[in-house]
């Protein structure tokens, strides 16, 4: 089918040809309503008219940038590899995935089960609700889907098939290379926020802390390690109390594995900094601390275990090291990746201070003193976070550079 | 045109219908000689018959190992890759490339220069010859293709069209990734020589040493640098006193900066231990040392030379960084380039010593004494390379270890 732009009436002609999506409300009559109020594409709600909770999600890419309009293009094929990510990563851990009804990489769309039971994690984090469950939830499906799109585990061949099938994911790549490593720590005009600031005076000149971003921006460019998600903030996550779901995986591409892992622990130290600077909570910052470290370790513990039942891959042949070896050999990697994840989480950290994409953590603050404030601590624990990445130990260094840095 | 697989008779009707050829030899009657005694492919001299130096080679991929028979299949498509590198080569630095008259991947065939001045450089160093400007000719060609095809020089979209075009290359990657970092280190069916031989038994115990190795076949398959030649060894090069001339790409892949130059520096290291332990040519020796510095020493200035004219890249957008910490970085940059050559060298020297695939300066030395002396010489070396490649500092120390071993 050729691509078309849907609006609310013909997104119900559309999904009159699609079988998996009217099987799925029988003979039910249907409405639809644009819900979304997402920055790239248009989101619908189709739902039964007698039960409006018997609904699914249509997302559809258009060739521009949404929020700002059609001049600013932006190729609609990013959706082609949001679905091929989502498709992965439910294959290898479906339950913290949307399910898929029905995609179309010709018309840009994806038709997917509607989350009415969740929020977006940023605003549940904002409202200090303690998700006991999430970092156990979370370390599972990062451990899972890099593990298992890695040369740990796949082989030669099929590790190079998956780089195919991200690769071409050029226009969101270079969108983070710029936004995440570049623009926001110089004179840029699509920074926010920097005029007359002492802080990003300071920051822009700071040549020890760009050394190692760019170092970050050389391996999150060339490290082909796993399929990452490619934007894992807490705006990504849909949460409730019992599920997480990991949504909006349009940025996906094979890269290091410490990038999502440092984008997911840079926007819990956003939360981090706003209940320190603004709700002043001490309770909840110290559950955010524990989820925090909870989620890391973890992580580490899980991925270690896929690895310990993995005998054959692109990357090892059985029998070419004794067990004593091996397990030195791993520990040693998955510390590595740790210690990229503090430094990509620097990066993301500082980025949200400056640059043209802020998180509401920060950027949200009203009072003026108070955003300052917040600024200048967020920029403080992630350059203490650059400066040490490369001889991190472990989680509770982590901890402490938060709280030392009050 | 579907493929089909050419003999002495059928390269003259197939060249029938190619102009570019045709134009070449005018009206001349030509004649087809096959040549080749290569392991993979079959080669073909075409020749005018009254003028035999007027002439082009001929080279098909077959879809089978020929060395070993039709029973060892690999995919005819490594030409694919063959012929992209040598025409992005050629784009890059044309005097160091057969020129092409012809290619078809649906063939899976090349036509080209025919080298009639020039020898397979292995075995000019076999015989004493001291290529005077070969550093020189080595470091720009490998400094421009690497410098030129890498994120350092190339916009993000251009890389990863880039990467496009050889990320397929899979047997040949996993060929090395097999026999340069895994077969060679244990107990495996295909090696050689390694029966009841106690440096064998040694090595493969060695499990410091085989860490390092596997540290390095990691960032082998997932470091995507630059286009490399993939198996750049002193059997990839023709040679006279005058000209270099790089043959043989069909390894191509997009892979770290370092591999090509240990590859060769692990040759030139063959060679050294050659003519330490059988020609026992203190002068050649020492030319063969020169050589090791020297183009190690201007492959970096070179690089850096490059660079140093490149404004904005994938990684640098201009006025990101100041002058100052920009050269520093890229020190730095090249000093690690540098270091994962020494690394990678050490993997190639070694696995030469009981890898299926020898090199005629070492398991070809008939007295099995001088053999086993240079096969310990070698893997003395090779383990210095590797157990000190993350902190080697300049040329002098590798030069020092070839000298300290003996």
């Amino acid at each position: 089918m050729n691509y078309k732009k849907l609006d609310k009436l013909t997104v119900l002609e559309y999904i009159l040809d699609v079988n998996s999506v009217m099987s799925y409300f029988g003979e039910d009559e249907l409405q639809a309503d644009e819900i979304g109020d997402g920055n790239l594409n248009f989101v619908y709600k189709i739902s039964s008219l007698k039960d409006t909770q018997k609904a699914l999600i249509l997302k559809q890419a258009v060739p521009y940038l949404r929020c700002v309009g059609e001049e600013f293009a932006l190729s609609r094929e990013r959706m082609n590899y949001e679905i091929r990510a989502l498709q992965k990563f439910y294959s290898i851990f479906p339950s913290f995935i949307p399910k898929v009804y029905h995609s179309s990489e010709s018309m840009s769309l994806v038709v997917m089960e509607y989350l009415d039971s969740h929020v977006i994690m940023r605003k549940g984090l904002l409202d200090k609700v303690e998700y006991k469950k999430f970092s156990e939830q979370i370390s599972t499906f990062m451990a899972a889907t890099l593990f298992y799109t890695s040369s740990l585990h796949l082989s030669s061949s099929e590790k190079r098939a998956l780089i195919d099938r991200f690769n071409s994911n050029v226009e969101l790549c270079k969108l983070s290379e710029d936004l995440v490593f570049s623009f926001a720590f110089m004179e840029h005009e699509t920074n926010i926020n920097m005029e007359d600031d002492e802080n990003a005076k300071r920051l822009f000149l700071d040549m020890e802390l760009k050394e190692r971003i760019l170092e970050l921006k050389y391996k999150f460019m060339t490290q082909n390690d796993a399929l990452l998600h490619g934007d894992l903030h807490t705006g990504s996550i849909m949460i409730n109390e019992k599920e997480a779901c990991v949504i909006d995986p349009e940025f996906a591409f094979v890269g290091p594995f410490g990038f999502d892992l440092g984008v997911l622990l840079a926007n819990f130290v956003s939360s981090y900094v706003y209940h320190s600077v603004v709700s002043r909570d001490d309770e909840y910052r110290e559950w955010i601390l524990l989820s925090i470290k909870e989620f890391l370790a973890k992580f580490q513990a899980k991925f270690l275990d896929f690895w310990s039942e993995s005998k054959n891959s692109a990357l090892l042949v059985d029998g070419y090291m004794d067990k004593a070896a091996l397990e030195a050999y791993k520990k040693k990697f998955i510390r590595d990746v740790f210690r990229d994840s503090v430094g990509f989480a620097g990066c993301e950290a500082a980025r949200r201070v400056y640059g043209v994409a802020g998180v509401e953590e920060i950027r949200g603050i009203s009072d003026k003193l108070l955003r300052a404030e917040a600024e200048a601590l967020v920029l403080k624990i992630a350059r203490e976070f650059l400066m040490n990445y490369k001889t991190i130990q472990n989680c509770d260094e982590i901890l402490e550079i938060l709280r030392d840095a009050r």
